[in-house]
């Protein structure tokens, strides 16, 4: 999914100013810092905020703080996250409790979020007080989904419900922030705020569930990551639960010895999930729910009209058209 | 060290408060927070935070809300120092990360330091955007200050001076940031909440060489965690430092050895390393330098007269004659 590129290039340009500032020591704590705000990545969550400013008339200006702020709050979600999925890779790269340790990650985390917390409290004063508050919701939020999802690798039951709820928390949650932000820093009436909110939280569902086809069915170099990787440590995916759930006879009770076997090797497991995958057409009902999403998040901003709002718009639409 | 009762029991109020909010799911989220929130301290960070206020005429309302989120900030370092140091006690009490696991602590640390700053922003609004920022640059610095603690570990010339600089960012700043809150809170002037953040950088100093002297020559039951435990991990602390200045000969050869010996059982190692530091009189050198701190901090808010300021002159002489 490509932004359109004044909104992408002006958080990438504020990443690098950020990262100019870096140069400090200790270098163990900053250096990993850099390393990950640093890493290619398309800033959707910042330039959304920007977008959505933009749509209500704001200054950009005044949203950057902002926007650099939940770039920064995201890479302390992935330093941290990847150190509790033990997860080797992030965007083609080492982690950086790979690249470093566990501990300098989980400090140069610790203080990624502190950093977030400075860039927010630049928000022009009129709007700061408002914008912390739902920053710390919303971080609070993102933490329940993470513990939600270290808590269902474990569960054996969890329905495919259970699932939309906690990707609610651990991703829709910071992109509904970023929308809401962008419009609350513009200035935008409570409607229009409102409007912002729902679209966001529809199009973080919409991209979670892109992020779990791609695990799957995505090409290693695009995705950045290791591909299947969910499948290998038996992640409580909608694909998985949603397989589970349609599955039957002979196929579900293979699923299930599947996710109980340790003994196979990797590269294994993945194939066969992925073939019970395809028997069982998951990929038919992750579209269908993805449609969903889409049009929920359309409808909200649809009576809006303005260029940003059809950015917004085709943003829906190019979630959809995932390359696989 | 005794803070005298409305103070600590005021902090006591507040942490209790908190801790009734934490029922909340996911309890693995909520329930290592109120475990560390709810354990027994001094609180002498917040406690210090509403003296300073009180010393100025502020209204200690106001300065609940910093108070709390100067604990919970200082709640979130111990649980993540905690798995940095593979710490297994605290407080008496099992650590969180062993009492739950890693990844929990990992990430209730983090929920924490989110509250903190919550908190934080409850705090009056004309004085909120500068306590902010103070918090958050001391934040930072106690980052530096752990990540410094964990090179020093590794290294093998750290000087005494080099590790006076570590603990001035990972406890003195804290206890700074505390004291200029307080005065900050009650309206003081630039030059009484300059005199604060000296009489805090002094004081945390002093308090950590105690917390140093304790390690190794306090008693387990009253200090709250494995004693010697500084020693087993040879943690380069002032004593360790110091002693390796003092000792010549033989006994410096001894002491190196002794450092490089992981053959040893944990109380065999103690008890040598600790002979040694009283055939040098370490204890000695640290009482002179805990004096220095204590005659500074007492300095630079001599001048102030009131039922506060004797308070906090009284509390950093009980600092030097802590028991063992």
């Amino acid at each position: 999914m490509e932004l359109p590129p004044p909104y992408a290039e002006l958080v990438k340009k504020e990443i690098e100013k950020f990262c100019k500032e870096l140069s400090r020591t200790p270098a163990e704590l900053y250096e990993p810092m850099r390393y990950m705000a640093s890493m290619e990545g398309k800033k959707i969550r910042p330039a959304m905020l920007l977008i959505a400013c933009k749509a209500f008339r704001g200054n950009l200006r005044d949203a950057l703080p902002a926007a650099l702020a939940i770039e920064l709050f995201h890479n302390f979600t992935l330093i941290h996250d990847d150190i509790m999925d033990n997860a080797p890779l992030r965007r083609n790269r080492p982690s950086v409790h790979v690249k470093w340790n566990n501990n300098i990650a989980l400090l140069s985390g610790d203080a990624l979020m502190i950093k977030a917390y400075e860039y927010l409290a630049k928000t022009p004063p009129a709007k700061v007080h408002p914008i912390q508050e739902l920053f710390t919701e919303t971080a609070l939020k993102v933490c329940e989904g993470q513990q939600l999802d270290m808590n269902y690798e474990k569960e054996k039951n969890v329905a495919v419900s259970d699932y939309l709820k906690m990707i609610g928390l651990k991703t829709a949650a910071l992109f509904s922030a970023s929308l809401q932000m962008g419009a609350m820093i513009a200035m935008a009436s409570d409607k229009d705020i409102k409007r912002m909110k729902i679209f966001g939280e529809n199009v973080g569902l919409l991209f979670q569930l892109q992020d779990d086809v791609l695990d799957v069915f995505g090409q290693q170099q695009k995705v950045g990551k290791q591909t299947g990787g969910d499948i290998v440590r038996n992640k409580k995916t909608f694909l998985l639960l949603k397989a589970l759930e349609l599955a039957k006879g002979s196929t579900r009770k293979e699923l299930q010895n599947l996710l109980g076997n340790n003994m196979l090797p990797d590269e294994e497991k993945v194939r066969l999930v992925k073939s019970i995958y395809e028997r069982v057409d998951v990929l038919h009902h992750a579209r269908k729910q993805m449609e969903l999403f889409r049009n929920r998040a359309q409808t909200a901003i649809k009576p809006l009209k303005s260029t940003e709002i059809k950015i917004l718009l085709r943003l829906t639409d190019n979630l959809m058209s995932r390359e696989i």
